[in-house]
Parts: structure tokens; C-alpha cells; sequence
């Protein structure tokens, strides 16, 4: 993509209202723009990494065994009365009234449809066990949304809903979802920490927040040190059931626990490699059992033909809220440091003179040949000062930048940078996409 | 996909509430659930339909040079009374207040948002010409949603926005658009004429919708044979002025017009050529000029430092929609014939015989072998009777369908089968990914 032709409107200063770095720079490097409280619009930019995080989300969904679906922004208020619910739920609840006055509401999560939408397709035993996710938006009417997308109103969500025959085909689903989650966070360079958590108004009685750790974020967590090494990601078989048991144990087994959940004893235990951090919450999986199969009136013919209430769990995933995890895990004073499985564009390309004609025809042939290679490229190709260009680059955090300026031209290098560690080289642009490629 | 673990809820009998084709499919064929009166949930099958058929949009929208970015659903009514459009767009808007009172909408369409954040954005006439679009769900409140989701009241809709310097620029913006159109439902194997249509709600006075030919559609429309004939889609060039107003010209030459707007004259001209049909709406365009840009104060900096109100366009397409097109265009009595470009599985793979270990072997080897030559496979690996596999692969309309029984099996063959045609070959495995490979 060629600036020139682009929609990048990035500020030299960040609003006063914006508290927070993600949130900070967000706005300044031209990812989002609010439209109304806790509501965003997703500037170009943000919507190539927020389509590169959903990916990333899909894919591990997929290889966990999930199957995707849609399901709609508005659902029926009936269906949350049959689930007892409906009043529960509050004034997060953004409640709306149709053209014929039947109650409906803007869903905040989506245990009442999907239960609906099984219990009328599934018949026996051999329907489950089926794990059905999908990518939408959601809606909760926060009083005071703050932190930009980090806690706003309108945000995208990943929920997945599992269907069991009994509760030990559960605990595995349960366990897949574990798994699947540590692999996605990884997979964006985040080291995303499950924690025993409160179950809140989904209800059941197992649930671990995966909370990535950030001095700005929300809750205060507390973990062992082991927690600091890096989760090494392999290859799983989510169909081996104390494979995976085994996995979770495993992590698990190291402590780590949000306030409402800390264990005296266990924080004795660990002793000086006790840490407490703060962290923002990127993922909440629940076991609920029976709760909404028992009270939608879910179940199905068992193999020996007597009826069965599958047990369920749901599984969520900030998806728009992790771009700002992201941001508060990986920057610095000059602005974001994408990882490169969600970065907006791989390769930055600066031309330095626009105005020279050698300059730009060769960054125009670079360019070229970088699209030709399979990466996508930023091409800087505006006639403005290379200060600027150099400060945008950095600002909106692409993994690789190139520098075509004319004193490398004679010498026919560019300079390749690496926005992560700063480190640059001159090289031959036929070595620097070499480079780039690793 | 194995079939025995996938979500295909079909049906035999489709509701009586179902009226047109499309709609019947869609549920028999486990596409689509109703969720609440004209709202939907996608099915993992409708699922895969709908990303594909967005993902063409998509593409033609990129090649054409407008760039995606997301609006969020949900907007403040306050932008509207802006507009002056909050009061006129009566009941089908879904008005919403929330916690604290304030008058929200879940957007029907997004003229004020993209407004907005472009006067927000832009500064000069280098900011200028620029194409947004975005894919998003919309909301409007039919008071007798019907036809399934032809006719529902959540919906996916890609809609586009221009801005340009002048009346000339802005003609260019909508010449690309035509053609970007004319290229994405000739992707998905539709002939989707372009009418010239009344503007309604959005104004303006030069708007074109594309209509596809169907028996069910709710516009009668009157058109010359000529454009019975396939469109040939061929490379773009999407900057040349001239170029681009001859193809458009090219197409608009022959008479084609909805109820409202038949031109007698020209119906006498197509004499014995003329012809009458009802059609789908899958598309619609529309130049505006400066009326969003004026009423909410959208200016920028001329070359010449003089103030400029940018002309401006808007272009939806129905992409939920499509999908109920794409059906009543291609579909026989046993289920739905999608095109190869939108179709959820390019290969169904069938295994007559589940119980028999040799069938199994043959199976199981040639669906890894179909994956790995990089196909999405749905395979019916269900212990089921050989007719109804047939019907569901049938109904479900997968373009190419490979069967394995064990008397071809003894003899080193399977049967390829093209669904569309119905034509069938006995090939051995090898030559049977060959032909599919194409």
C-alpha cells in the first residue's frame, strides 16, 4: 500500500482523555477513532491487525477442534428469561425495544442462543461432543468506559460454547480450550497466565482467567516466578485426553491466582519467588455443567437410550481488547512494536527523496519486488521529510523498515532496520529482502 | 472436515413458514438458524458460504483501491440529527437508549459515521480522492422481515464511501465502484445487471442498483437481451479516467431499468429484444455530491488554499444476501449447486461403506491426500446408508463429490461426480484429484 494513497491519520500528540499507552497510542498512531463513549471505529491500520488477531484466534480454535459459527448482535429478550438471566444481568445489558415493542437486547455473551440452536439440531450421543465458537460483537453498557478498547462498549469477542455427555467429556473440552488458549497468546508474542478465577454471572464451579501481565492493567495477580519463562509451544493432540490433562496439570501446577482467589499456603510456599504484578484479563473459560441445558431444556438420547442434559462450558477471548494487550506488552517511547504475526504490514519501505527521480524508481522496483516475494509493504511514498517518515514508521510499529536515500543508492544499498531491537544494516535491497524473509 | 464430528443440522421437510426457494435450502441445507423474527445464526456450512463470499468482496473492493476499515454497529443518534436524516428514517431504524439515557441506533447504513472520521482525518486535497469501506452487520427493522435472510432484519452488508475534490473525481469514484461490481458477482457466477434506480433515503441523483435475474425477486425489472449474455470480466486498470467511463458506458448502453424508472422510448428501440423478468437487489450505488460532506461540515484545503466540500458517493452490497441470490440462481430439485468460487467445501468425500475396514483405509488415505493437495474436504465418514449421504452432499450442493465403495475399490477406482452437470467418471484416486485440481 502506498501512503499516498492511504487513510493513516496519525497525531504528533495523544488526547488528554487517553490514560493509558495502548490507549495512548491507539489514537496517535491511527489504529481507532471513538465515535461515541466506548465505542471505536477501527482506522485501517486497526483493521488489519485486528483481522491478523482474529486468524490467529480462528486458527487455534480450529486445531482444538472448535467449529465456527455466526451468531447475530441481537438476540431475544425470551430467551434470557427462560435462562433466569434476564434481570440478573443489570444495566451492563444494553436493552432495546423493536418496532412491535418485543424486548430485545444487544448480546454481552451468547450461552441462551447457542444452547437454543443445539438443543433444535442435536438428537443423540452421537451429536456431542461438539464444541461450536464464533468471532462477534458484542455489546456491554459499561457506566464509565475508559482505557479505549481496553474497556469499552462495543468490543469483538471469541466465544466458544462446549456440549458434553457427562462432566469427565467436559473437563477434556475444558482442557482443549486450555490448552488452544495458551497456544493462541503465545502465538502473539503475549505470556498470558491462567489463573483460578470467580465464575461471576456465567455461574458454574471451574474457571480460569488467562490474564496477561501489564503494570496498567486491571486486577491485581499474584504468581510464581516459574510463570516468567517463556511457554514453549508443540505440537498437542487435542484427542488425547491425560495427554492434555497432563499438559494442564502442568501448568497449573505452578501457582498463580487474581486477589479474590489467593491461596495463603501456596504463596508460603513459593517464598521469595512469589511475585504480584497487575495484568489485564484476555480470556475467561468456564464449566458450567447442566446450568443453561437444564434450564433450556437441552438433552439428548444417550447410547442405552435414556435421556441426557449435556454439560457445557463457554470460553471467551477479548479479540479487539488483546490489540491492546499487545500494545501495553511490546513499545517504547517511540511508539508500538507489532509482533510479527500480527502486524499491520511486514515491511516498511521509506523513500527518502520523493522528489528524486532515482530514488524513486528505485523504491518503486523494491517495492515490487517485495509484493512479488508475498509480503505485505507499507510504501512511504509521499513527498515529506525523511524526520517525519522515520517517526511514523516507528510510531505505527511495522516489524522491518527499508530506507532508499540517495547516498546509499550510489553505493546500491539500502538500510534495513529492525524496529523491535533498533539494530540497522546496509545491504544490497536483493539481501535485505533476503533478510527480511529469515 | 470430518463429518462425524462437524455441526449439519440438515432437514428433509423444510418449514412451512419457508416461502421462496433460497429460504428453504438455506435451512434444509443447514445454513442458517432463525434466531428471533428475521434474525439469523450462521451455521458452521452458512459460516464458510458467508466468509468466502466476503472475502470476494473484499478483493474486488482492495483491487479497485478502496481500503476496509470497521465501523462499529452501534452509533449515536446525535450524528444523525447532524445529518438531518435521524427524524426521516422512520420505524425500520432501531433506536436504542442506553444506561444513561442517551439516544443511540444500530446503524442501518454509515454516511455520518465515515463523514465524521474523515472530516476528522482529512486536512488537504492530498488527503484526497479516498474509497472506505467496510464490512459490517447492519440492523434494519422490517415490520414483516420475511424470505429469510433476503429479506431479514440483521444483516452483512459492505458498504463503501467516497470522497473526491470535485463532480469529475466523484464520477471516477463511481465508474471504479460500478466496475469493482460488476467484477465480484461475475466471481461468484451471478449476472447482476445494473439498473438505473431511484435514490430513496440515502439522495443524491445518479444511482445504479445491480439486480440479479430470479423468478422470486421482489423488483420487476425490464431489460435488452444483450444482457442475457455472460459479462466478461477482464484486467482493470482502475486509474485510467477514460478508460473506466467507456467500460461503464459500454455496459449502460443497453436498456435496462426497475419499475420505477422504464424509459419508453428506449423499451420501443429494444422492440422484440426487450424483455421482462423479476430480480434480487444485491447491490446499490449512489453520488450524493456534497450532501453529507455540507451537513456536517466536512471541508478541506485546495490546492490553491481555498475551502473544498468534497463530493462524496456511497456503495453497499448485500453480502448476507448474496448468499439467497447465489441460491435462487443455481440450485436444482435436490439441494443447491454452488459455484466452485463461494462453495463452504470444494470436495465431498463420501465412504459408502464406514463398517467395512478396507472402504475405511481408502477413505481415510485419500482424504489426507485431498488436504494435503490443499482442498477443504467434507467427509462423510458416518456409519450411515449410502442414499442418504448421497442426498445430504446433494442438498448441501459440495461442486465436486468423490464416492469409495468397495466394488470400485477392487477394481482401483472411486466415482468423481460433478454436481453441478451430474456427470460421472470412475477414475482411480490419483486421477481423480487430478481432475478436480482442474
Amino acid at each position: 500500500m502506498r501512503l499516498s494513497r492511504y487513510f493513516l491519520p496519525v497525531m504528533k500528540e495523544s488526547p488528554a482523555d487517553a490514560q493509558i499507552i495502548s490507549h495512548k497510542l491507539m489514537l496517535r498512531a491511527g489504529l481507532v477513532r471513538q465515535t461515541a463513549a466506548g465505542i471505536y471505529a477501527w482506522l485501517p491500520l486497526g483493521t488489519r491487525v485486528l483481522a491478523r488477531i482474529a486468524q490467529i484466534v480462528r486458527e487455534e480454535q480450529d486445531k482444538s477442534g472448535a467449529i465456527e459459527l455466526i451468531m447475530p448482535t441481537v438476540q431475544s429478550a425470551e430467551l434470557w428469561k427462560q435462562s433466569g438471566r434476564y434481570d440478573d444481568y443489570g444495566l451492563e445489558m444494553l436493552r432495546i425495544k423493536d418496532r412491535h415493542d418485543r424486548e430485545m437486547l444487544y448480546g454481552p455473551t451468547a450461552e441462551e442462543v447457542i444452547t437454543t440452536i443445539f438443543r433444535d439440531a442435536a438428537r443423540s450421543y452421537r451429536d456431542l461432543p461438539r464444541t461450536l465458537y464464533n468471532i462477534q460483537w458484542k455489546f456491554r453498557d459499561e457506566v464509565r468506559p475508559r482505557f479505549g478498547v481496553m474497556r469499552g462498549r462495543e468490543f469483538l469477542m471469541k466465544d466458544a460454547y462446549s456440549f458434553d455427555l457427562d462432566e469427565a467429556g467436559a473437563r477434556h473440552s475444558y482442557n482443549r480450550m486450555f490448552v488452544a488458549y495458551l497456544n493462541t497468546f503465545a502465538r502473539m508474542g503475549l505470556r498470558a497466565i491462567p489463573m483460578q478465577a470467580d465464575t461471576g454471572p456465567i455461574g458454574g464451579d471451574l474457571s480460569h482467567e488467562f490474564i496477561v501481565l501489564a503494570p496498567t492493567g486491571e486486577s491485581e495477580v499474584f504468581y510464581h516466578s516459574n510463570w516468567e519463562k517463556p511457554a514453549a509451544l508443540s505440537h498437542v493432540d487435542f484427542d488425547d485426553v491425560a495427554g492434555l490433562q497432563a499438559i494442564v496439570g502442568g501448568y497449573t501446577a505452578d501457582y498463580a491466582a487474581t486477589d479474590e482467589k489467593r491461596d495463603e499456603a501456596r504463596e508460603a510456599e513459593a517464598g521469595d519467588q512469589l511475585r504480584q504484578s497487575r495484568g489485564v484479563e484476555v480470556g475467561h473459560i468456564f464449566y458450567f455443567g447442566t446450568k443453561y441445558s437444564g434450564a433450556m431444556g437441552l438433552k439428548i438420547q444417550g447410547q442405552d437410550g435414556a435421556e441426557i442434559v449435556p454439560h457445557m462450558g463457554s470460553y471467551g477471548i477479548g479479540v479487539s481488547r488483546l490489540m491492546a494487550a499487545i500494545i501495553e506488552a511490546s513499545h517504547d517511547e517511540k511508539g508500538i512494536i507489532w509482533p510479527d504475526a500480527v502486524a499491520p504490514y511486514a515491511v516498511g519501505l521509506i523513500n527518502m527523496r520523493a522528489d528524486d527521480e532515482a530514488c524513486a524508481k528505485a523504491a518503486d522496483d523494491l517495492y515490487a519486488q517485495l509484493q512479488a516475494a508475498g509480503f505485505d509493504v507499507l510504501y512511504d511514498d509521499r513527498d515529506e521529510r525523511g524526520g517525519a517518515k522515520f517517526a511514523t514508521m516507528d510510531l505505527i510499529g511495522v516489524p522491518w523498515q527499508i530506507v532508499i536515500g540517495p547516498k546509499g543508492l550510489e553505493k546500491g544499498v539500502v538500510e534495513l532496520k529492525r524496529r523491535a531491537t533498533g539494530e540497522r544494516d546496509e545491504l544490497a535491497p536483493a539481501d535485505a529482502i533476503a533478510k527480511v524473509r529469515g
